[in-house]
């Protein structure tokens, strides 16, 4: 059966492609969605976006049956507690994903709040960290 | 023409695969080399490892007019401005690379010195790790 | 008349009983509902969850012609400047309960932004923290 | 043309001129607005507020095609990197307004994570600083 | 037979009642003693008061084979780390009574040195606190 | 009979348009005096500089009489608690004022140490924050 | 009457004039007690000293019906909030005495858990101190 | 032949008796110095005020000669490391006198750089802390 | 003449053996004590253990004319300044000794108030540090 | 032409030579200004000194028209944001010069709030300092 | 059989009795050894020194057979995590001796990385804590 | 007979010219050494290069019999304590040499933990930085 992967995409993602091209790249959410199914054609993706931390909650707790899930919290990461216990009671092989390399822009971005709770984190990849972190939740589900 | 890709090991990852397998698992760095090997047949791989901090900043400079590097560089990670300053004199692509998530680690471990100066971060995904690191690599310099 | 109390529940609660058990105890939310009806049925009770702020921040206000006000602000409790404020407009009795005992968890854990703008706070006493937290609001207004 | 100016409020700012009124006074936000559109007729108002952290995000994007925005965000003020990314991707001229002096209350209120995506700030002026707000947009464009 | 509880009282709190009534209330440790008798007549109670560090330290001691212990440390409370570790070895049910709610005074109030060595912690319920540790006790015993 | 307004301007303001001018803009210190004028005509300005600390102390008590102050400190905004005191002693309506939006630059740039003792403060709207200023004072006059 | 002063010296103080001589001079504390009744015959000291904790707090409750009490603590200065919350409970004069200047030595010792419950604070005038300290108390008392 | 004793007061001082008295007192700084000359008529007293930093640096620089100085910097005690090197300097007995007891007020008041060089501190005598500075001078000076 | 040592055993200590055995080991105090007087045979120890810190400052004072002295403050080594002042009074070798090794564990061990007034710490070794601690005292005063 | 080249000297340091020489030396500030004009006899040097910040930022910004300028500001190098300010809108070499090594003295000694605007910083060398920001100065001038 | 202990000298340890005698006594690292070869005649030791990080990683790696070692890694103790993760993966029984009691020198020396990772510490017994280091390793090896 | 200088050279500076020249210049090594030589005929240097801290812990021990050391440890200047102490056990005149001005850079260029053990520092200017170093260990000498 098709492995179900969760990739959540938190406040202001939607406006990927538009919004500081020269930090996010011009990739839409879209592209990246369309990069991972050509990428990944055996994979049934559940592909989310959301501004609300209370929607972004229930995606995590849906995707508790699922292979795994990535997870770009944008903003959120750095103070969402809320997604940290939402993450922290989720056992799927969990990957926190950010397009840019957060560790070398201001210092409130190298602080995560989720991290600990996650099994791996990818940073400053682009799109293709969707790709990395998809290619680890079946590399670790095969074994 | 092959690719030419260092993938540099810094101190104490010489006996990978016999300390605390709970952590790091139980491959050993000459696995990974050959994992790597076998994932990207049409690489040429410089593989090295060594437990001196000179020698690995010369490493990093030889780097320099390969494709890219990745590299973990251990417990340096955490206070070698030595190769902060070495990886910041090199233009290739730069992936930092760790094999547990040093993000829910010990406080110490949360900081590195090096992240500001390489393109991306990688970090808990095993071995899988570097094999992500490279196809960044290869991605970037294709497109 | 009955008094009326409103029993408020925060982000990622609704899940009590099935998220680590360990910490938090098997009773879900329901239950604690019934063993502050049972315990004292001359309430009237209003009993609420929400994953969302904002309707968090409604129900608040919401409780300021009540006779108390009992919450649980889950991961919220760390940032949520919104419901200090929210809590700081409302004169009625209140109450900040935490099903664990947050001071003996992580760091973050120990620094409450609501209370200060509340009268009391009760927490590692599971749910009979809820029947202490209405007890208390009780016995304040027979004076 | 009429030039288009978005006045946003944030959290619990729905109360104002009933919750703590010694510190922000006795105007409802209502009498804001119609104190700005006596004061700049030329000017046509779009005049939000919201608890709601994910629908302040839409606002702010939605104004990036206006001539100016003057943001009041409440309590999100100091911990909302949602919102300072939201106001980081707008170039429109863009003011903070603050209706008490913030740095002379508590400390959490001194830090504003906002403050360094906008291009002014005012606080302390009461429902003036809005007028200030808008006379600043005003000025910016014509001049 | 008739469980037994410590209720142990440290340094000024000899005074309760007289000193400070705006924060701490009228009634007397005497008052509380009685208003525990009449609330739980089952309770075989050792209600104690010491301003002497060492003292506290033996009762602590003492009550590691009664049902429970309720101890409000007073002063104690931030600095004393022989409490800490008297409490830490002790396995009885252990509640921490503040009679204010300590996280809405001075800073250095905020921090309690012995919290991570009890089950739960109440404060600002003023005598209704201690009711409230009893209450936890005995239902905890229970079951 | 026309109100006395003080506006002072601390430490290094007198080379306003010659320094540094991306920052601080172009116009001089007695362009913004003229615009002020212009603005308002029926106010009596007592328009001032000063390099010396002990001055601008004095100038401060002068203003005591006055309708009001505007100050902008310069450097002084950031060390000065002298400046704190003098502004401390005077009870007429007092606006901190600087004209680039000092949250946006440098750490030290973000604390100002007489915030807490002025009414109202306005940052980064240029010349146009004298006029906000003044506009505040005599709205408040008024009532 | 005779006004009744309280001179209370806390741990370590029993051993003055031998202990460190360059730092806290050659005088013993019954050397101070003499020197304390020459130059104010007119006043009926209770003079004591204790290396207890729990007896300093009931010599200050003793001296709530005193003209005045002058306390050196010695080491308790800087962690006893117990002698905090003692001495917040009694309004008569309340002088804080050192020896040697507190501020010139070790970091640990600038900072004095008690300073902001007494009326003032002397420090470095060696036995001096005590004679400015009851002056000031019979000066207040008189003025 | 009468010593010689120089009292200095820094910033704002010279508004004693009218700024915010419910904290300094109602004493000018007049008051204070014929107080001083009549508690102490065998003194030859330099009585000086002045709210520039440089002047008061010379006037240290004078008392170096002196019998002793006492000196109330103002607000100058918590930045001015420019009058640290000045008192550093000079030999002569040295006081820092406060009116108000600083360790109760504002944080930043409780940090002195002026007090590791001198050799004595008296804080929230008053109008008092002068007389039991130069009492202190003369005693020292005496034997 | 037989040599004679002070061992000081702070709070808690008499407990030990029983208190957290997987930390502390299982050894009683009094195990320790023969413990030592099997391998020193020719020392005449003054062996005390007490849970009162004015006691505990009595034995180090008795200990001045002793051929030295280790102490296990227990978990004063964290606050009591009152131990570092008696301490720093007494000039025989001394010794600070921890059985389990304080670096390990809570970040509040890792701190010694009373290490920069002894000669020597050993921490980790169990009741071998106590024989370490002796085994020093002699050899210092041999020579 | 001669060069002209500004030397400043800030507070305190008229009385070199006299103040603390074991850390300052016995050089006067006389004598460094003949130890420049014999060293480099072709310059036109502006030798001054001032206690008073304000005439310090008018020299500074005197010197924008110099070849370049050398400055020890004494005690304000560690708060004086004018002197920041003023030497950031001067373009022309600037050097910083301290005699003694302030890198080995008290820790605020340690941060300078001006080396950011200067080219060199230069300390611990004494006079010689002096020469080598001149050399420098005149090398870089050059070319 | 003889039971083999690594003894580990880190940097800069091979200067000992030459560099600052003072300090770290007038022995050399040669004295030591045969200090040690004379106590226990009976243990195989393998005495090494070292400036290099590389090779001492290189020497713990080798002592994970031994029976034991004791390490003074120099200055490394304050920075190499490299020596904290080579330790980490030995289990034999590990102390770290330092012959000074660093913990009353300079600040940065009262903070190890390696402690947590080693087994016990001893600090400041000069060459004894060598013997006491072995002592420890041989008891605890019987049992 | 000749002088004899040390010139040390740390990690990376074997690459100076080529790596960053906008920050360093584009003189490489070598031709620092040339200018050197030129500048100061009579001097014999030893002109040294390193990228392993153990060779430079060396060169540092061999110029112990020198007139004096001018060093540039690079990136170690940050966290080598080994350099520190290795510095500390060398009387001669020991200069610390930064090419640029390392105050104006990153956070943590600005605090170097060799500093305390040099007799002086420069930074800022340049290859001319040597030229200013070497003088001044001349002057001294002969002074």
């Amino acid at each position: 059966m098709a492995p179900r992967i969760f990739v959540l995409n938190g406040v202001n993602l939607g406006t990927l492609g538009r919004r500081r091209p020269e930090v996010y790249g011009t990739l839409t959410l879209n592209d990246i969605g369309k990069l991972l199914e050509e990428e990944f054609p055996e994979v049934d993706f559940a592909f989310r976006q959301t501004d609300h931390e209370g929607e972004m909650v229930g995606y995590i707790r849906e995707s508790a049956e699922a292979a795994g899930l990535a997870i770009n919290p944008g903003a959120w990461t750095h103070y969402s507690y809320a997604l940290h216990d939402a993450l922290d009671a989720v056992d799927t092989p969990k990957v926190e994903v950010h397009l840019s390399n957060v560790h070398a822009r201001e210092d409130w971005r190298h602080h995560s709040v989720v991290s600990p709770v996650v099994h791996a984190v990818v940073a400053g990849m682009g799109a293709y960290g969707y790709v990395a972190a998809v290619g680890y939740i079946l590399r670790r589900e095969r074994g």
